[in-house]
């Protein structure tokens, strides 16, 4: 019985790490389709959501069956909450990843309307953000959680820039105003990743430290 | 022992009722704020976040003393896991009642740039969603929830045509860019307190029927 736990324990791990990557590569991929402006690869992203919605379903199903059948306590609880959370998380990603694919199919046969610049930067910021949280996660490591804490506030002046920039442009360029809305919304998009990568971040401290660090962070 | 169990179920069920009246007030109040360019209500919708954020953490703190201390399997268990689910659904919803005051922050002393019809309408349908599901939840009442269900791509149409309207008018009207920005921004984010709606009555059909419906509905 033991022994079937700690097994049935690491497979969460395990299908949590695979998630994880795929959301990652999902956002990644989402990201190369803006910017090199592939539809082909903006469809991939969509047509991924439902192997990411079973991936949740599968994992909801095993936590049920954790708490149900081993009743556990503890650190092994903790662990099980937490991955419950971050299954939730990392859906949440995958939905944003299709909404940034959407954006970047409606500008897929458009010329760019200006060299973009923050956006890139952001979805670096935010790919790393990601990355932290679930290697912090896998590493039970909260220095590397923490480091994903301090990046949020990067992303949220980023995003303000953008929004601003965009503004701006189509004032001076009317004719942007379709694609940069698209801009807009992808920024906005990235924004809520980063938040999310925060909250994956902040389950693993919590689950490491067994504290709520979610909405007591100072600053 | 029996007993303390059932109290402090009861005690879970009623702070979630709490959150969800509290919650629905602040998307109500967002949208009057909105609605009616009255800066003070989105001044309030944005300080009570601190009290949402507070009733997660309490409701998190509840379903893991019951998980850890009671060891709850079938029916019981399979409400705790719902109840903190649809907590975490409704602190986001809170989420976007911040977002929506926001806007309504924005707009507060423009002004408008036309007569609301649809985002009005969007936010009635919404909030009848929420109610819907909130009580779907406390009166285990399916029926109720699947009504929810129904409702969703009302609103993602209606999202659509706001934004189409929109876009058209900043085309026309481009002095009315700031606004209408902000228009679609509260748009979405009624079309994603719809899709919350539609999670939490998930959850309770879920509850109810120990089945999943998430991402298997018909159409």
């Amino acid at each position: 019985m033991e022994r079937h736990f700690v097994r049935e324990l690491e497979a969460l791990k395990t299908n949590l790490i695979k998630m994880g990557s795929f959301v990652e590569q999902g956002i990644a991929t989402a990201i190369r389709s803006l910017l090199e402006r592939r539809a082909d690869l903006a469809e991939q992203v969509i047509s991924q959501e439902q192997r990411i919605n079973s991936f949740e379903i599968e994992i909801d199903d095993a936590v049920v069956d954790l708490l149900a059948l081993q009743q556990p306590v503890a650190t092994d609880l903790r662990f099980i909450l937490a991955a419950s959370k971050i299954n939730n998380d990392l859906e949440r990603i995958g939905d944003h990843a299709v909404n940034i694919a959407e954006s970047a199919l409606q500008v897929a046969n458009r010329i760019p309307v200006k060299p973009l610049e923050d956006i890139p930067l952001m979805a670096q910021t935010t790919q790393v953000m990601l990355r932290d949280a679930i290697d912090g996660f896998i590493q039970r490591d909260t220095n590397l959680c923490r480091k994903v804490l301090a990046s949020d506030d990067t992303i949220d002046n980023l995003n303000k820039q953008v929004f601003r920039d965009l503004v701006e442009l189509i004032r001076k360029q009317p004719e942007t105003l379709e694609e940069s809305l698209e801009l807009i919304r992808v920024s906005r998009n990235l924004e809520r990743v980063a938040d999310l990568a925060t909250n994956i971040a902040e389950e693993v401290i919590f689950m490491a430290e067994a504290r709520v660090v979610k909405h007591h962070q100072a600053d």
